[in-house]
């Protein structure tokens, strides 16, 4: 099927969810999980002929994160059963009686179609789908290419599930065309797309901002910053910023750039140099290359950083590093380079606290922490469909509340105006 | 000033509201509603000169709306206390703490920068600048060409008022160029423009859909249904829907569209000419014309419905209708028809009625009552800046809270992950 064909199918069949009840909602869900588990030897076979194709001309990484098991089926499918145990979305989010009795209910309501670009990783398929169809939605998968016939095999598991208890089986798609060209029809689909969410690198990202005309939230990019303040814990601050950088730097919530008070860089960037490289190399860990600004490289060893240090996405073992005069100072730094993901503040000055956190523009402002938290797990948000860094419907990580809309439905019995 | 030039002004003053307390933005706001009444005679002596150029080139209509007088601009002052008067929308929305000790708290927090494009109602360019501030927000006004010589003057005195309370005047800012290229500008300024909200006509609104690459919402445009059920108390039924279409037929919640179940239509569209046509007329009132499809042509006079009739915002006393056989083909016809705004249905069948408000798809779903509450004001929201209909962010009325994003502000005490 076209992209076309596949879009107006999901619009034709988005109704049918709108008046299921949760426990039909839940049903479809383990329905899904268990049809999931059943198609594992066809799933498993697809991923092969994936591998094979992509053996070569991806990155070893990129092969793992391609690669399915039956363990990774298995909690594939529990993931879709833990989807069904969160509480419904759909639900009456605040109750209005006026005074000429108008009952006036603002009520959490699904989109409509979802639709998703995402990359190689197969289980985004089946996470992406229980989230939407939790959510009341149906979606429209676009996944990588070189993980088209695993995506399909999957899809075609979960619809199998969906047909077993009476629901349209195109209320979960994947689109069929792997060129960038369907891409750019799902940005274009006007009146088809109720929210399209890009999940990818920063290119992605950029396309989307230009290209898109159907609503959109922005996720990922992660640059982001920990300012070291003048009264911070300095041993504190050490341990916290390992964690930020090293834990996982793959990560979009993974620190890129340090920020640090002039007056404690005597102090503190030997201890912290100690920390990320000699300590780290000694121990048989992967040492932090540090990239320095010029006040920071006249007290410490490292590489010097060039401009475009602080604006970049490492993902990597690369920490760039420069010195600053005042907590305002750390404030314009971030203004002019972050991507309006996490940053944190590390202070023990209440009054450097609540500046930083009023006046830094980010998703997810931190005092005394790693930047790692921001995630829909360790926020409590119980499933996480990326993290968005636009300030429009949803900000910071997405849970099932963010992948709803709201009406006003309101009863009458007679009332003019 | 350039567009470009204002729109960095504005982005580069936006934080000083950040750190304002709320005492703080509601002095600045009762000091802006000061300069205004003092400024008077220059507005009104600008406005002059407005009306004078307008002349003979626009509506008797659209002259009564640009004309300002002493008491209009009293009201604009009084507005302007009003918005002062409500709560501070920058707050803790939820607080959560976690098993790791983090206290997270998200938080409603200004946009930033609030894009504004609109017509010629001078009033408006007050109203918008007032809710801007008190959500945190600096603010570019784009205001009809007609209307230039008095919105200066308005965002003169306004700005007279924020220098007296020390606050950079260039948190209102009125853009000079009245040229459509401006508006495109505001719709291209990624990066300075954090929301833009287009209050116009089909055309504007489209023009963002198809131009903005700026967070934007759309307003306005409504194509209102009533469907009358089977089981409608038909005499209610005659008085909504003259109240829905007759009250105010220029506003975007008035009745466009009427569907009747066909089981009525004999008893119902005769009873709904007299009131709508006959009674009106005999009382000097402007009748309502109506537009009949082939099946109410069969029952009662009016004009012969072409196709278009049933997708035209007719902001006039006519009515089009239409004769349905089911609530599912009354939802069926408003999924084809409806802009997203308003729409009720007239029932006594609670199944209907449920029906009804799950799967129509619009802002507000009415069961038993006019369309014409769909108003800030009548929701209880204070205050009102436009009508979304548009699933993000925001649908419906907006209010301060609409105008806010959020963000998640997190102390911890040296957590690591």
């Amino acid at each position: 099927m076209t992209t076309q064909q596949i879009l107006l199918a999901a619009k034709a069949a988005a109704p049918s969810l709108l008046t299921l009840t949760t426990d039909q909602k839940n049903a479809a869900l383990l329905s899904m999980a268990d049809a999931l588990e059943r198609d594992a030897p066809n799933i498993l076979q697809e991923n092969g002929k994936d591998m094979q194709a992509a053996k070569g001309s991806i990155s070893p990484v990129m092969l793992d994160r391609l690669r399915l098991t039956p363990e990774r089926i298995k909690g594939m499918a529990d993931g879709i059963r833990e989807v069904a145990s969160l509480p419904d979305p759909v639900r009456v989010l605040e109750r209005m009686e006026r005074p000429n009795g108008l009952v006036i209910e603002k009520t959490a309501v699904p989109m409509g179609v979802i639709a998703i670009i995402y990359e190689s990783r197969p289980n985004v398929t089946s996470d992406a789908a229980a989230l939407a169809i939790k959510a009341g939605s149906a979606c429209v998968l676009r996944g990588g290419k070189e993980a088209f016939r695993s995506g399909f095999a999957i899809v075609k598991a979960l619809r199998e599930g969906l047909k077993e208890v009476g629901l349209p089986e195109t209320v979960v798609s994947l689109v069929e065309d792997t060129t960038r060209e369907s891409s750019y029809e799902l940005m274009r689909a006007v009146g088809l797309v109720d929210l399209l969410i890009p999940r990818g690198g920063a290119g992605l990202i950029r396309a989307c901002v230009e290209q898109a005309k159907v609503p959109c939230i922005q996720t990922g990019t992660g640059i982001c910053h920990i300012y070291v303040d003048d009264s911070a814990d300095l041993d504190r601050a050490v341990d916290i910023i390992e964690n930020a950088k090293a834990s996982r730097p793959s990560v979009c919530n993974a620190e890129e750039v340090l920020l640090v008070h002039s007056a404690v860089v005597d102090q503190f960037l030997p201890a912290l140099k100690k920390r990320l490289v000699d300590e780290r190399t000694a121990a048989g860990l992967v040492p932090v290359e540090l990239r320095l600004d010029e006040r920071a490289a006249a007290v410490i060893d490292g590489t010097p950083a060039g401009e475009k240090d602080f604006d970049t996405e490492f993902l990597d073992y690369i920490l760039a590093v420069r010195v600053v005069d005042s907590v305002d100072d750390a404030i314009a730094h971030i203004a002019a380079h972050s991507t309006g993901h996490s940053e944190a503040i590390l202070t023990r000055t209440e009054e450097h606290a609540n500046r930083f956190t009023k006046l830094v523009d980010s998703a997810a402002v931190y005092v005394n922490c790693s930047t790692r938290f921001t995630d829909g797990g360790e926020f409590g948000l119980g499933c996480e469909m990326g993290i968005s860094t636009q300030k429009l419907h949803a900000r910071g990580p997405m849970g099932l509340g963010e992948l709803m809309t709201y009406k006003y439905i309101i009863h009458g019995n007679g009332q003019i105006r």
